[in-house]
Formats: structure tokens, C-alpha cells, sequence
């Protein structure tokens, strides 16, 4: 297997991203391929470990990519004339088989295009979105769209929530996963239009599409670890999933505030070391790496703009069984005999 | 002062109602009215506490209302057609000055309907909304909208963000209190289109109607205290608040149980536990009380659906200092003050 991961795109790129793949490389089995700008890598890794790339792995490469997308530039305009940048050369390995899984921490508007434009969609899914994987109590959460489509309609919702069902039974073993839609409140009337619209469509398809819908769920409900998925726009998505960064930080602060509040609450403090480990353990999402694109013909994984090198290290092993599970293949099988199924009742309707 | 509470509204109502409002009588000045079926207020006085209502504070009073509206009902139809119901009742003395404020944790469609047809809108606002009251890093963060209107035009937020400055100010003594836009990314062209065009007009009007507008703020960065406010439509906000309230559940749970694990590690919590408190109290949404319905012109305050005992008390605490305030007075002037201002403006206009 080959893990390429775009080594230029981030916060924190090329040091933390370099790092991270370094750390990596001895947890899996597979190649990591880190893509830009040779010399800077070189040396870079020179730098760091006082050792040739050669030295550290025989598993660890290079591929030379001579330009960078940057935070600023226009997602379509970048991927269309950046040619060589570690963005566009990551996706063409990945499209010509080279690579297995592509990852980059980079402008994730250009990370949408240039999976779409150059990956491509998988048959039967009209807008891929990125699903990102929480905690919830003992078990974990998939916020579907977690932020790359702002505008949806129903349809596409529907879609998210064919791909989680497919996704979760692939990659958690449950068999049917409980999804729920993102709303205000749980009666069928509460919502804004796309929520309500949505609902219905979901109602009327979820036994034929085999989609284990739980009807609405609210934000309060949603980490009880009794929902596998939770399906909104990428808006709502992308506000929620920053609400629980924010508030995941708050809480982490004032946690170690009032621990470390003076000398005495810190030695009382130490006993209870382990059960606060197990707490932050429990609660830390970067255990849970990089967001998924579901929905093109390809692994595609958005890691966090701010990764750091531990970061970069837990998405390349969640990466790495990401391919392991197949559940991109397993999509697009599943996608397709959905297709002839339809093109099959197309054809009946159209002979009676 | 008179305190008006709903004491047939919420999901542990009449119990739970009853009781806050015991408990909060001797932490508060003003009367506590209790609106609600005086039978079945004083047989339960009577159970709990083995006394008649009159002994236990001479602040303490019932209101007799025999009607309940129910989550089921709709909120127009209930408010139009219940007209002794608690919430009319309590509405109505709000409106004849027979109370300062009114809190229900009723039906939240037919506490905003009853608020805007019973009470009135303030002269400028054309959207009333909730405000709810986060913890914050040594801070506090007010969300308007937190779920009152679904659909919102730029204008409503506009007026939110005039609300919640005149609000802040007046409550928290912060001069020019920082108020952010909720976006998925801080950059002016990110976001669905209400948001887009939301901040372009925040841009032009805010230092005309003297808000601090910060610009737009992630969820991320929310709770960081660095930010008073945020504003967002009554979805969004909705959704805001209840992923904080779920993940704040999951926080609590998971944090005992990592402490509570077993015996030993339920001994070795011993020394911590007043840091874990101390953890606690700062965490607790709970000590925040209700939302305030900003923007009409009474003080109306929206208590938790599922307020318990101690909810009430602290509700019917800020309820007070709400009252002490003059938030709503003060917010009657200021919108007073920019009307005349408009109309001698538009006067003037219409004489050159």
C-alpha cells in the first residue's frame, strides 16, 4: 500500500507534516510518500533527525512537486494552472494508481475541487462531502457534510446518508447504523425548510435505500454513543464541528486551570493522574485523525489546516485503514448495483 | 419587584417549578408569583413541604390560571384560544404591570408568539429572539439567536447584534462589548448567502449604530472570551447551543467514569475533588439560568424545557438581577433614541 500525503499544505507544513510521517512510519506497514519540494524535504529531514530520508526508512519516499497551493488562491483557478503543485501531483498519483490514499492538510476548498475534477465522483452521488469522525460516548460519531458543500438540498442529504450507512457498516461493523438528521427539535414539523424537506425524503426512501433513519436528532443527543451518523449540510455541519473544537479546547483549559490553580491542587492533583489520562483519552478527537471524503472514486482525507506532527501521525495510521477496509471499493460496488437496479426498473417501466 | 412564573410549563412541571421557586425565595428580594391550577400548587406545597403556601414566605404567591398549554398545541392557536391559560395569565400581568417578569419554560413557540402578540416587539426590532448565556474562559459568551427564529433575513441579524451591545453593555458593564458573526471560516467570502450578505451589512452599519463588530467568528473560537457575542439565525443557533449542551453531558459523564472507574481510582479522586468542582462550577451551563427573549418590551425569560429543581432556582436568581438591570428599559431608550434620530433625518432629507 502507498500513503501519499501532501507534504506542503497546512498550518504547520513542512515541518509538522514531514515529522508526523517520520513518526508514522513504523506503525504501518505501508509506503508514505510525502509530496513537494524535494530540497526543502532533504533538508528538512536533515535537519530534524541528522540522517538521510534513505536512512530513516526504506518505506519512506519522496515525489518532487515544485509548486504549493496556497490558503489564499481560488480552489478551481489553483487546481487548473498549479500543475505541479504537491496538491494536483498527489491527486494524479491517486488517479493513476501510484498511490492508494491521498492526504493533505491544505486550502480544503482546492482539496474539494481537485477530488472532484480529478479523482471524480462515484456514480450516483451528485455532491461527495466530507464526513468527520467524533467521539461519543463509548463509541464515535460521523458528522456528514462536515463542511465542504454550504448550499445543499435533500437529495444530497439523502446521499450522505447512503454513504455513512455504507461507510460505518464497512469500517465499525454494524451492520445497520443509526442515522439521524441534524435539527432543533425531534417532532417532524421542526426545522428550516431543507431540514424538513429532507426529513420527508428520507422517510419515503430509507427501507428501499436500507437506511436505518432514526428521524431527527438534536446537538444534545447526539454524543449519547445512540446515533452512528449524523447527516446536515455542510454549513450546519461545519458549525457543529467547530462548536465541539471550541468547546473540547474551553474544556481541556479549565480543566488543567483548576488543577494547576496553585502548588497544593497540584500535588493533590497527582493520584488522580491516570483517571484525568483516561479522560483525555476518552475525549481527544485527534485520535480520530482527518475527515473522509466520501463520495469520490478514491481514498481522499482531509487532515485538520492545523495538524501538528502528532496530528499528521494519526491520520496516516486511521489513513492506512481507511484503504485496509476498502470501503471506498465497497461504495462504489454498492453504488453501482443500486445503478443497474434502477436502470433495470427504467427499462421494465418503460417495456409494460 | 414581582416575579411571574409559569408554573404548569416545562417538562418537570408543576414539581419541579414549585420547588425552584421555594428554594429561590429566600436568595431573591421580590415576590414569586406562581401562575398556575391553585389547587394543585397548594396540595403539592403541602406534600413536599408539610406546610401551607403562606408559611413559607409571605413572597410567595399564587396566581389561579386553569388552563395548561401543551408542547402538542400550536402556538397561535393556544395563545389565541387559552386565554386562561398559564402563560396568557402570566403574559397578561406582565402587560398590566402586575409583574417585572415573566418565566416559563413552556412551549418555546407559544412563549415567543405570546411575547410578541401579548407583550409587544420594542419600536425598530422586527424580529424579537432569544439570547442564551454560555460559560466562556473566565468569561461569559451571549448567542442570539438561540433558537426563535428559524429563518432570518441580514436585518434580523443586524438588529441582534444593536440588541445584544445594548444588552451587554448595560448588564456586564462592557463598553463597547466585542460581537462576532458565526461563519465557517473568518475570511468575508465564506459561508451560505445570508451569512455573506449578513456580514457586508454588519460591515456598513456598525459604526453608525455603534456595535463593536469583530467580524466573523468560528465555533472554535467562541468560547475563547475574547468574544461577548455571537450572532446567527435561530437554526444555527439553536443548533450551537445544543451540540454545547451534549457535549457538555458527554464531558460530565465521561469524566466520572474515568474517575470512578474503580475502587482505587475513586480513592485516588478523593484529593482532587475540589479542583474537579471548582472544574464543574465553571462548566456549568446551568448557573447561567434561562434565555432572555430580547427585544420586546417586557422582560421575558425562556427557563430550560427541562429545567429541574435547582434550574428554576437560579433562573428565577437571574431573573432578578435581569429586572435590577433595566436591560429592557435601557433597550426601549437607545431604540427610542436612533427612531427620532431616523425620523428627523428622513425630515430633513424631505426639506432640502
Amino acid at each position: 500500500m502507498k500513503i501519499v500525503l501532501d507534504a506542503m499544505g497546512g498550518d504547520n507544513a513542512p515541518d509538522a507534516n514531514i515529522k508526523g510521517a517520520v513518526n508514522a512510519i513504523n506503525k504501518v506497514k505501508a509506503e508514505v510518500i510525502l509530496v513537494g519540494k524535494e530540497d526543502i524535504i532533504r533538508s528538512k529531514i536533515k535537519e530534524f533527525y541528522g540522517k538521510e530520508l534513505e536512512q530513516i526508512s526504506s518505506r519512506l519516499k519522496i515525489k518532487n512537486a515544485t509548486e504549493t497551493i496556497e490558503m489564499e488562491d481560488t480552489p478551481t483557478i489553483a487546481i487548473k494552472h498549479k500543475k505541479d503543485s504537491s496538491m494536483v501531483v498527489g491527486f494524479k498519483m491517486l488517479k493513476e494508481d501510484e498511490g492508494d490514499v491521498f492526504i493533505s492538510a491544505g486550502n480544503s476548498g482546492a482539496l474539494l475541487t481537485g477530488a472532484t475534477l480529478l479523482v471524480g465522483r462515484i456514480k450516483g452521488i451528485d455532491r461527495p462531502a466530507l464526513a468527520g469522525i467524533l467521539p461519543a460516548y463509548h463509541s464515535q460519531l460521523l458528522l456528514i457534510d462536515a463542511g465542504s458543500n454550504t448550499n445543499c438540498k435533500p437529495i444530497n442529504l439523502l446521499q450522505f446518508a447512503q454513504m455513512s450507512t455504507i461507510y460505518i457498516r464497512n469500517t465499525f461493523g454494524i451492520e445497520h447504523p443509526a442515522i439521524g438528521l441534524l435539527n432543533i427539535g425531534t417532532e417532524e414539523t421542526k426545522g428550516n425548510d431543507l431540514v424538513k424537506e429532507s426529513y420527508k425524503l428520507l422517510k419515503e426512501k430509507s427501507e428501499e435505500l436500507g437506511i436505518n433513519f432514526v428521524g431527527n436528532v438534536e446537538g444534545r443527543d447526539a454524543f449519547s454513543g445512540k446515533i452512528d451518523a449524523i447527516v446536515t449540510d455542510g454549513f450546519t455541519g461545519n458549525v457543529f464541528l467547530k462548536t465541539t473544537e471550541g468547546l473540547g479546547k474551553f474544556v481541556k483549559k479549565t480543566l488543567t486551570e483548576s488543577f494547576m490553580k496553585n502548588i497544593i491542587s497540584k500535588i493533590l492533583a497527582v493520584p488522580s493522574l491516570p483517571a484525568l489520562k483516561r479522560f483525555s483519552k476518552e475525549m481527544d478527537y485527534k485520535s480520530y485523525g482527518g475527515a473522509l471524503f466520501l463520495g469520490v472514486k478514491k481514498p481522499v482525507v482531509k487532515a485538520h489546516g492545523s495538524s501538528d506532527e502528532l496530528l499528521f501521525e494519526y491520520t496516516i495510521i486511521q489513513a492506512e485503514k481507511f484503504v485496509e477496509n476498502k470501503a471506498v471499493d465497497k461504495m462504489i460496488d454498492e453504488f453501482e448495483k443500486l445503478n443497474s437496479k434502477k436502470a433495470e426498473e427504467k427499462l421494465q417501466n418503460n417495456m409494460q
